[in-house]
């Protein structure tokens, strides 16, 4: 079997050479590198990373703790997330944690005992103490999970302003403004609240619904929100995220509302649904690729010594019109 | 710090059985595991699984090798295969390939390198041979990898079917019929050279359009289809995966065409945009859960020794009517 001497002997380079290579550490000219992973290719050298990363004590595993990946908002950040850590010689270990504190909790076990070099968590069904015990740079993704760890969120103040005054513009009467669980502690229900203070600045009726954790099931959406339809047969818009939303344009449409004519609809997070759906869907894209680079960013910089625990705020939410609203 | 010996004086077991319930290797009962892991969690115990892993061989990681989680049909394979794996106390790697062979030639090196114990593969960029070669357990899903590697794939041959005679029982003339990529290798293939036969057999036309290999990015499905509708403004169906065949509703939708009256379409997959697309979309439903246990299933078995080789396929697709047919 082809040892890293044979490597460094056939690329015509030195041993640490191959060793910078494998490891990604310090300069490497592209022509070094072409010639190492030729002769890496050419002798099928397997050098085992387990035993190396015991030695220089990093994993170069991330772990993602998220509710479900199949949401659309968690699978747009979680590709992204991926590609680049993929671009800095790191790997992802994803765990859907359901929105379940047991399965939390076994999956924090589970990573610090992998000896994964970081974590990116995007949930929050323990309790802040939890948290603030991994010893480990966290970063977290639109959750207040205490004062050591940076959060990364795009600006939803702005974002509920700007879908509150496309009503306002529109003429509503009566929106439904369906947020999240208010236990979590996540800066995204700020845009729900502006939400509803604009629209009563402006003297519009605002229902508010919760969205309770038990109910984070998207099989659920479409009976939740007819009941709503039946309760509130005097609303003309509804403002939640585009998964949300759709659902309730879909109840609009097969009541015969003609939208945006009778029902005016805004969807918040940018994801495909709001342009797959016809009519397209007014929305409030958050910048995925900003959140995505920000917190690789802030997390590889914490794996490198730096000490970050102030969060970022996005500004770059933007409204984009589609055909559920004037 | 404590030991393993700690945890299993305070758990009041013996050392072998708490690296028992470490490694979940053997029968223990529901009392043992939670004694063990209240005494880890009081002592805070933090095994190093890197070590351990190195000793016993296994990393318990195993790799999913997709072109793009975000992708509605792999997003809910990916959830569903990690939630399994979850339960075997297996850990998932993510690799989104973004179908581009030297990306999935360097995650199969990784994998390799950082010896996981298997690896689910869901694309096909690279040669047969470079499959080939890989010495660890690999399960294919609808992909057909070598002989060596057994392809877990519904029964397309039946999806295909299923979906011709619904357009032949709702009197259609002139179906679009979009195929994905006829170089890469794929039983899921069969679906649209049987939708093919069957509407030739019954007199209708059917346009067949290939999805090719850089067309992959949903961004470009609507003007792709859009320019279809231009070139063949005859038609009066369509039949694709889901996430394109909504575009091809929201197209006829958009031109003023009635659905179903003017235009029909069956989606395939069965994902969760057929059901909130407006009006609800007709579609083969393929069987994730089954899809999900049956690699992880043979993946596991092949990892404990077992030689699998034979294809799966499973004949529980099925046809699920919604707005987009009679």
């Amino acid at each position: 079997m082809a040892g890293i001497k044979d490597v460094a002997q056939l690329a015509g380079v030195s041993v640490s050479t191959v060793s910078r290579v494998l490891n990604k550490r310090g300069y490497i000219s592209k022509e070094t590198y072409e010639k190492v992973y030729q002769a890496i290719d050419q002798l099928d050298y397997q050098p085992n990373q387990l035993a190396r990363n015991l030695y220089n004590r990093r994993t170069y595993f991330i772990g993602l703790l998220i509710p479900d990946v199949s949401h659309p908002f968690f699978a747009e950040v979680a590709k992204r997330v991926e590609l680049l850590l993929y671009q800095h010689g790191y790997k992802l270990l994803l765990c859907n944690t359901k929105e379940k504190a047991n399965r939390e909790h076994d999956y924090l076990n589970m990573l610090r005992q992998n000896k994964v070099d970081g974590i990116i968590i995007g949930t929050h069904m323990l309790k802040t103490s939890e948290y603030e015990k991994i010893s480990l740079p966290v970063v977290a993704i639109d959750m207040s999970l205490g004062e050591q760890i940076p959060t990364i969120s795009s600006d939803h103040e702005k974002g509920g302003r700007l879908a509150a005054m496309e009503f306002v513009r529109n003429g509503c009467k009566c929106v439904l403004n369906i947020g999240g669980n208010t236990d979590v502690k996540t800066p995204a229900l700020i845009r729900n609240r502006v939400f509803q203070e604009l629209l009563e600045k402006h003297h519009i009726r605002c229902i508010n619904y919760e969205l309770k954790e038990n109910e984070f099931q998207r099989g659920e959406y479409y009976q939740i929100i007819n009941s709503l339809f039946d309760r509130y047969p005097e609303i003309d818009g509804a403002f939640s995220t585009d998964v949300v939303v759709v659902y309730a344009v879909k109840c609009a449409l097969e009541r015969g509302m003609r939208v945006p004519e009778e029902f005016k609809a805004v969807g918040y997070d940018g994801v495909d649904i709001a342009r797959m759906f016809h009519p397209t869907l007014t929305h409030v894209a958050q910048p995925f690729d900003l959140l995505a680079s920000n917190l690789v960013d802030t997390l590889i910089r914490k794996i490198e010594g730096e000490e970050i625990t102030e969060n970022r705020i996005l500004p770059d939410v933007e409204l984009v019109r589609g055909g559920t609203t004037y």
